[in-house]
């Protein structure tokens, strides 16, 4: 399959590599010499769910080595798991090693967060929210996926939700969904949160498609879930972990958000070694 | 004073703006009038080190609203803190709230994780890492100086740094300490990462002005200082954890370098909550 | 109330300036002094609904010099009416002269053109198309709205709408709802595009919950819209014209889509013509 | 022959698939299998003389597919007519197909107007004005170009127009055009604005080697050819319709300028449908 | 005078300030508090003519501090003339010194040259060439129009001028004009390179307005200027010194261009320094 | 060998060729056949030292036609030699050929000129400043090492250097170097710019390592040289020439400094002229 390029990729790693390596390695190129080729590995030092392959080989691309991926997105490796093999100018392995590892252990560090939390409540939909590290909401969210979760709306551009300072700033609850619903396009639903019951039934009444049950104990949940069935979708928030997520799925939530299955996530290790110098003959073709 | 502009900042902020707000904050734009004004303020939630404050001040300057700090960075706030204030358009307030909590928190975590860190061994110089976020790295190595850390050397352009890949690549720890002083301008001291103390007396004997002591016990640390003291400054990374920065500290290592000052912490929980709106006077000076 | 500074606006303007001025306005700066300062004013030719203010005013601003809107944007011109007056360098007049034109002209062509089909059946709600001049896609839809008209989805990215070549790519229709309801986030309906009554029997079957009914004659809307209504929102399309709408008005269809809101409208006629020079005193305060 | 990279093409689509696409389409990524290779055509849906094949093929090359002009740019096609065919991944036939689309409608529709008015009035030169949409001035002068007709300069940079305005701001024609000569290089002539014979004697008189005879009845422009030809090119605007023309001609103008051949110009219709899929084999070579 | 923003200038600017700037002036940060506030001035170190205030005023903008100049560009100034005087915050001063010396040294170095070329023969038409410095072509033709020079087109897309390789790509010299007249637009003239008087005359034959007279010598060019004196304008070029330059001048010779002007201007000497410390008070409006 | 892709010098030429050509080689467009292909070679016009190699193959590149060196960058080239081919389309040579000259020009001017620098003390480490044209620094720091010569700090951002402005904004020696230590990494020595022996010794007391001896008499550097030899490195700078470098040779200083290197060197003469056109068949791979 010809790959399709991804301009969004192309130009993030371009950005990372240019914090990184700005006017020039200068270790690298002073003491290695450029026509030194030859390969190396990644390797897990700690059981994790791999991502960040797509990251990863882009950071090669642009240095002009390849990289190839051989445990795939979304499986597991245990410590001493080769996840990848790098093969180019040894120059090129050198000054792209730390982008690289920078992108698969955050990214794997996400996705392996993300799998205990999916894995703790199987057919809940867990998605995560806007809490992301600024400019690479793309990566994390793919990563969310990758480890079993599903995705929000990306960004304020596409998808309603009103929030309780916009309820405040617009003057109610009915007035915000009436306004959203006038100048919103008609492929969106409303979203409104509410925190008590009351707040429930005045969304629901004013049109509102998807409730945001935020910060509530089960039981007005339950009640809120009861008398408004079928007539909007459920999303419970706030005060979330793993260990709560059998019981929102016992109540028929429809979704749970958890902006922690980001912002809560720590990196996992892994580490690239070379394994190999060639005589000085060929490079890959790229 | 007048302010001196950043465009490394500003140009950040604008592309996190751009990332989160796109075509338009849909919610904002459709249930809150473009002339109402008013204030909110951002509280903790949590106990924090707090950092974060220009990027924050600057997403709202470029919304056209005002923020204005009320605890310093590098103070600690504790849970109810009201650590800053904004005012202004409501609608520059709402669509501005969530990439600046981003900042925020993400970077509080990080002052707050490495202030832990360097008060478990006071005096001890405790530096980050390239392990950081992608796009990110400036703003993180901010935040470990609020948290009281100290900066390694920024990216790949400042800094000499000889690892065990690029002793491999360049065929010997001599020959790649020759090439470097060869090549880096005269203000640049060369460092060499060793894992023995057979690596440790011949980059100390190549030249090498800085030691990289990488995973070793204690008594090799001691070893290798106690013999190239004053030829050389000694840097201890690997294994590091807050418990252990007592013992370095007593071994004379000059610097201790933790990548997981950054990759390791959490983000701590700060909220903004709209707090007055104007009866429709007047906006702020901006 | 401070302006709102709009990166997309003065990014728009600060490209479509460069695109004609370039290296420099050579007639301009060869032949009229830069201390010189004047005022102009901006006249309707023909009659016609005002739309382009924004992006006049931003270019205007991006050389130095005022514009103040004399008519509103949405209201209706004469021939003659003055919409708009100038002041500043007369440089800035010049050089910004064209540009601010291109878009007043084009943009109030647009807005002119949807009020006609607006007013040809009030209440019924008349959307837009991606059918747009590429890079204007911003400003034309906003000419949609200022002429009375709404907007569809803004682009591929906040809309999920399975066209015919979607259908047959993914081997059928409830092989394609079912995939994007996976897929979407839940803020999101699904709408499907159908040409025949079967086609919207299976759509709806599979939970889509809007029919883009496309090229029908009236009858077989009726028929579709009778038995599904509730079920779903009806939006029409192809074949459309100022006309028809009164029909669509009457079959209860809920949206009616026209790429020709936007892509049939042609240039009104606007022109600009200094009214005064100063003696030599005092510019603007910008 | 190796094809020459045009950057500002290549910028141009990148920017066009940005607006349209952005995080991404998010119907045909959750429909379509991202494997899944075929074919399409686009097709005239009415006659027209073909434009926009560069701009097309740069779109789906940007996506990793290829596009095969069939009908040569400036050549008519009938409803009917395949106008090109495109191969690839079905994911980037359809993400693309709009975007394409939009520049082969807009470009078509500049050529097919500009043909009608070049057949009026055969062997006299037309020329388009800076009467463009913002940032599309390249690809819709190349528009008028394939209709037949020439262009006028480019932009306020490569070349000298005094207009009213400047003769105002100037304080005179011969004041105008003096300075344009001092301060022009060498390369270029001047141009003047004129709307009355004195005008013209004057501008001749100070040297312009260009008359714009600009809204004038064809006797006034008769006495005014009679009188310079030979000292004067003369440019003929305002009120110019296609059945004008062959009086134009008649009278001698070298040159008549229409910016009606731009903004007055409709899209003219064209459809793109998928015509095969392959059983899951091989993509093309990109 | 309100001053017009020129979006060239400010971006030249940036990235000169970025070049040298970059994550940061790790120097003056470390030692200079934030709050100091100061003043410098800027001296000529030898017998010049100014040049580069428009430069060095963004430079120091761009950093929150003033600039004012004190001898007017084009002026001449002696060793030990005080050319400029800055104030604001010292970390300004500093950080910006280096980026705006060397606008000001290779700035004033061009138009010191070009003076005494000029001078050589008063009310001769010299102009410079496209030999310029990659990306700073803008800044270096205005230290040529400042020395008293005038300039040639800018650059390949604002003038016709058909040299040597232009004439055998194209097959001969009527060839290549013929094509040009065709294509370039009607307020171009068309300029042709010619070697010998056979050259000479078939350009003007094929509708030349312009000759290049390349590395003629002087005799040779009279006969070609008393030839075709009327028909065409006459630019000298090669081998061209200040010492020609009058014979040139005899000869009737409409323009001399001298690439030199540009390339072969040295740097002259300037040097800032600070001369004021505030005690701490107030910075610069700015 | 994988030619690793530059971004920077991608960027440097995509610029430079944008600058030059903007909407278009007018010219050549009109009158060069666009399926025309051939060969061209560039020649030294005067004995100089080559460089510029790897801009003039890009800007080729870019314009899809092939580079092939002929003389390696280094090395000297006589009157009369060709240091490069190029083939091609007509057209990208064409339009190519200026820019590549313009590097090729002033680099070797830079190299050729530090050559003869070097060769005047062979064995002395002579290094440039930041005294560089903006946005050129990166290549004519090239020019430098490929003439012979070293490289200093690149910017602000990657060495400590502390000047008589810093000194004075500090408030003197001791203040600034200490600072300076506090805050800079440790991978950084500490530079103090010194005028007098006092200085010196105050500087090497405080700490610093490098000690830029500016505008000094030999007698004080051999006095300052014997008193802190072993304790510090030695740099020389202002007033050098080549004839005083076998002196600072002499005299033990470790580094001799010139801006001089880079600005004070003028263009070196080469140019190019086709020498092949093809009857029209094959193109060059690129």
């Amino acid at each position: 399959m010809a790959p399709i390029s991804d301009p969004r990729l192309q130009d993030l790693v371009a950005r990372a590599l240019a914090e990184d390596v700005g006017q020039g390695d200068i270790t690298t190129e002073s003491c290695v010499p450029a026509d030194r080729v030859g390969s190396g590995r990644i390797t897990a030092k700690q059981a994790l769910v791999v991502c960040g392959h797509a990251e990863a080989a882009e950071v090669f691309a642009q240095l002009g080595a390849a990289y190839a991926p051989l445990v795939a997105e979304g499986s597991r490796a245990q410590p001493g798991t080769v996840v990848a093999a790098v093969r180019g100018p040894l120059r090129s392995l050198l000054t792209g090693e730390r982008v690289a590892l920078n992108f698969l252990m955050s990214l794997s560090g996400i996705a392996t967060h993300t799998r205990a939390a999916v894995e703790a409540a199987p057919g809940l939909r867990l998605v995560d929210t806007r809490k992301t590290a600024p400019l690479l909401r793309g990566p994390q969210r793919r990563a969310v996926k990758v480890g079993g979760g599903s995705n929000h709306r990306f960004a304020l551009y596409d998808g309603i939700l009103i929030k309780d300072n916009h309820i405040v700033a617009a003057g109610g609850i009915a007035q915000a969904v009436q306004a959203a619903r006038a100048q919103a396009h008609h492929l969106l639903r409303i979203e409104v949160e509410v925190e008590t019951e009351g707040q429930a039934d005045e969304a629901v009444a004013a049109g509102a498609e998807v409730l945001l049950l935020d910060n509530m104990d089960d039981a007005t949940m339950a009640r809120i879930i009861a008398r408004h069935r079928g007539r909007a979708l459920f999303e419970a928030s706030g005060n979330m972990s793993a260990a709560r997520l059998p019981a929102m799925k016992a109540l028929g939530v429809d979704v749970v958000s958890m902006g922690g299955l980001i912002h809560q996530a720590r990196w996992v290790d892994l580490s690239m070694r070379l394994d190999g110098i060639d005589s000085g003959a060929e490079a890959p073709s790229t």
